[in-house]
């Protein structure tokens, strides 16, 4: 089973910057610890600051993998373009965000990806996306 | 470890009747299947169809267990005393929908629970209880 | 043929107290008089004062029988959970009204049953009940 | 004298937890105090959840009681049904509230129920109680 | 234990005339059961139609006695000069109304007195100064 | 027949000072034209600036004699505690005003005593008395 | 030279109770000291909590006296009584405040009675009395 | 001591032109009678129709003298650099107007300078500066 | 007959510079042209910059002449000092625009010195000085 | 004459998924045969889903080309870095839709780009690419 | 090469006065150290409270120097005049602030100078006028 | 001391096209212009029409070297995602413009970069670059 976690913009910092921010632990520890818990699942992982570039991926990867997990970061509230690739590809896509975004400014509170993701998990930290795995493993 | 799972107005129709939206699984056998696959999780279930019974069941168990997943169904939108309830409790509390709310009517965007609950999980069907589970495990 | 009659909150009340509000006939008597007069239907009656036990008894026999001729009384106004389960049932449910509703409290111009019922009847006092019933006949 | 009082959702955590919100002193001991202080009262008490219990309770007792003293918690806030059944039976029922709700969340200060009471106690913490039985009883 | 009833215009009528309106007992007569059943209260009693007599007994009360129960009438709803009155001293002030003054002019629903006051006591005809007094001696 | 006249606050000083303001005349000399003119009609007079013993004399002349015409003056505008008194007492009360008041200031535009008079004559100078007299004598 | 100073409600509770709003000093040494600065100037006081009282003295002395010093309290905010008087009246009025009162509640900064004064002077403590007292003597 | 009184634009026509609206007297006698009266204190005058001259002087006199009298004229209205410089110079500033500009055009209730003002005097013609003097005497 | 010239700020670049802006002709040519065309009149010119200095000569001729042309360019919409000067002085004044000012920028559209001045000229160059001092002459 | 067409993002998908969307052909296929139609035209092609390659392409062609047919996809309603290039460009840009985007979400009627391109051409399916060469064409 | 710095009303405090507000150094220092920094430019400075002499000093040096740096204080927000006099000039002028004036009080975001500037330079303490000056020179 | 200059979309195009809009110098001899006179400076450059790579840029080299001069072009008025990453990185930025961006389009006046950056320096063509790094030496 192949799964693909894309993040967004500025979340090639989890861990190393602005921890009060972004988190204590690194992106890849996170991934690192998925892989091993998951060892059936070929898990593979995309980070851009380019929004065309996550566009691509979708594209490429989202018409033959199982499922993709994708924090768009602050594209979430911006791109039009994300959303239209997400409702293209064939694949699941589940939005996740690691912290409760209904509780920060006004414009992070528009999401263009909710409507046409399979769902959304906020909240949890970077457990989200370890449950967002485990969302697509029992479609 | 003791976790509650408690199922709000007409949850209990799930996969017996209107599979389309309640998808094929009855709740029971979802139940089942997370018992075995958790046998460490004492892993109790209520459902009600009463407002007032949940609330009956949050504080029975919300001062004792470890965690609480709470699909309130429509009550989601209209009750600010199990809004109280979930506030008054000890035990972290998780919000999940099996659908998408954000595609659904205008009435159904309204939460009283979100601001009172530890996250939130939505859209994936039956398996939105066992990534609530697990996020409860994760904390 | 198989019909459910389901009065909502308050409406044990009819014929007993407050006449000038709820009429001067108990709602048993009307209930005889309708099972004199269509021989053919079988017709049976529930009356609850809790939304859920409302719900309950909607999914009981809303899978089994004919039609339900549906009084919620003031959950019409409040209750998005009668309205899913309304959803949910397989047989055709007719929202029926004593009263003028529309003529009274602006609160009481909201039902969140209308766009799920197969029909409504309201102002004909207690006849609005055997319209309701010929409306399922006709069917 | 027959005189019943009604507490709604949440009440019975009265003294138990959260007693900065709740207050320190359980609602039986206040209960047991009353009974004591009037013996020739007969005070009766119910606490429900359930919105519509409170209802049937109402209905029970309050076409052949003295009167009823309700504090009807969240519900105060959204249920026509209950302030219906108010409205509907025969005894004189005193609104009650613990705290001034008026210093409270915005969609605390709507009541359906003051306009069908016969009046209106707030603010004196669990003494609000016997102020109301002593309305009752000076009626 | 010294307390004062201060009443404001109108309420001189108490009794006399209109009795639809102002009730059917003379406000002396239930200020004499009040000093009778509470022999042990300095209960004294000071009616004016005059906005400013009330403000001078507030004043030449309101230090040195233990609570004040202050039923301001029409002034409730104009009178700043009182309210300022009300928050100098330093007694205890319950506002007490005969009638509920939620159900009649829009005009009557403001009060200047309600946020410098003590506990609301409203609807019980005069019964309502006996429990603003039994209010005054649970403090 | 007896007909009291009764004036509120600065109208003592008509005929005296600010003669283009209240007039050529003192009312006394209007007062007793009007008395040689209607010698069967018992005709008293009262003047106060203080807004409660406007209602104190409206209570006490207000059940027993025929009649009362009221210029409030300024209290017209503020005075729910005046309207009360009219409301509360027996004879007739018609409003009377020397000037139209609609043409003043903003907020002598408002007036809390029509609604509970049995009629308003304004503007036509000292003679608005009069035609208040013939008012009352006609009913 | 005859003077008045007439202070409207509540202010006869200066510099006796609340001092950190009505300041430190009793109105009336501040009122012996202007005394025997001025022992040519006949300097009159009158307090009332009464508005009608405050007009009879204000058409008492206005027509015959050199001067008024009027603070009106809370009246200056409700009463177009008292600004009816003031226009009325053939001496000079001067409107004086002890505070700033346009840093106050926003139904503090209406005022009937400043286009009907002579002058205004705000912000100074007692000392605003004694310049008000002063603006006359210089006119 | 040093006090300086500043005035603004067209106050040099003080008692020579417009005497209806500039007064009777030339500000200099006023001056004069100032300084003889009050010989203690070293009074200074400035006056100039130019915005910024204003300023120069206040710089000037604001960190070294005991207070200034400002009588800005229409700068009152305009000026954000006179607030500024008030707001900057060390000494208090008393806010003088000869009118009682209340009464005048609309965009004179504007006034930059109160917020800044240590108070305000207006509406005693010239006497209003002898004012604004004694006030900083008393301080 | 003396009549002065008064132009405000950046009026003195007229015909030298931005000649698309202020035309081609310095205003000094003009005047000599005026002066040619009306011997009979004594045409004094005045210019500058400073708002107060433009006070200043407005106050210097304005009592002796026998009217004044003003063109107070940039302060016409900002200046209530220069419109009270206007106000204060005897001899008529007539506004000037050289260009149309309501056609420019909306803060151009505000002007202070009309209600004072007795006329306005606007819209037609240089011409529009010839015309106000017709204007004057036909007084 | 050469011509380049520019596609934007998710326009790679044209023809190959979600064909009830983007239709039965590939762009491809429409590419060979109006290359076929027009043998005299160099038309060249160019897709890419990032923002960024677009300029860029656009900035590498615009300037030596004889046309650009731009299809910006959803980077139409959100991009006016993708305006700035085509404004910027020396061959004129016309802009074209496949379906008629006003009738889609109201978040695509927004377009930064009309007002730089030459002409818009929305609604006719792939035949909008061929209406826009023959646009061009006929410039 | 000739450059004039010119600063408006209170700019003369700098560094002597509130340094919490307008920094700890005098202009005069800075300006020094400017003239030393670069011995080839001619550096003039001027200094006015005055908003016409600002204007004045403009139009002297505005046609023959190189370039005008100007910080107009308070002027910048309510100055036409200033902004007529910057766009009439033909040296290039450089609006200046110390602080971010967008982040002080709401009248202090209005700015008639920027669109007649050549640019703006705000936010770098007195750094801001050696950058306005290396803007000129680099012209 | 190392700086970097990052140039967002269509910035590449500057001195090469458009001259009238971009200028006549390509930003490369601005680039070794600035290099020459400023040895001691490691001075590098980005330019990106992609802004996902000036946010990897800004990444890179916002955490190491000493400051960052930024022109985000047109992404400086919809990138949500550049603003995060300028808030995330350690080094100043300060944000700059070759035009007077106020005298464009209205959606060209929202920044979502000023709130996040040091200092705003717009309107010098290229010189803006070398401005923004003495700004940066001189902190």
């Amino acid at each position: 089973m192949e799964i693909w976690i894309i993040n967004g913009p500025n979340l090639n910092l989890l861990g190393v910057r602005e921890k009060e921010i972004y988190g204590e632990e690194p992106f890849e520890s996170c991934l690192e610890r998925l892989k091993r818990k998951y060892p059936d699942v070929t898990l593979n992982y995309y980070q851009s600051n380019v929004e065309g570039e996550l566009i691509n991926r979708l594209h490429e990867v989202g018409f033959r993998c199982d499922g993709v997990i994708l924090n768009a970061g602050a594209y979430t509230h911006t791109s039009i373009a994300i959303a239209d690739a997400v409702a293209a590809v064939a694949a699941p896509v589940v939005e996740v965000h690691i912290s409760n975004t209904a509780r920060r400014e006004a414009f992070r509170r528009v999401s263009y990806l909710t409507p046409v993701c399979a769902g959304v998990i906020a909240g949890f930290g970077l457990a989200s996306y370890e449950l967002a795995l485990l969302a697509l493993l029992n479609r």
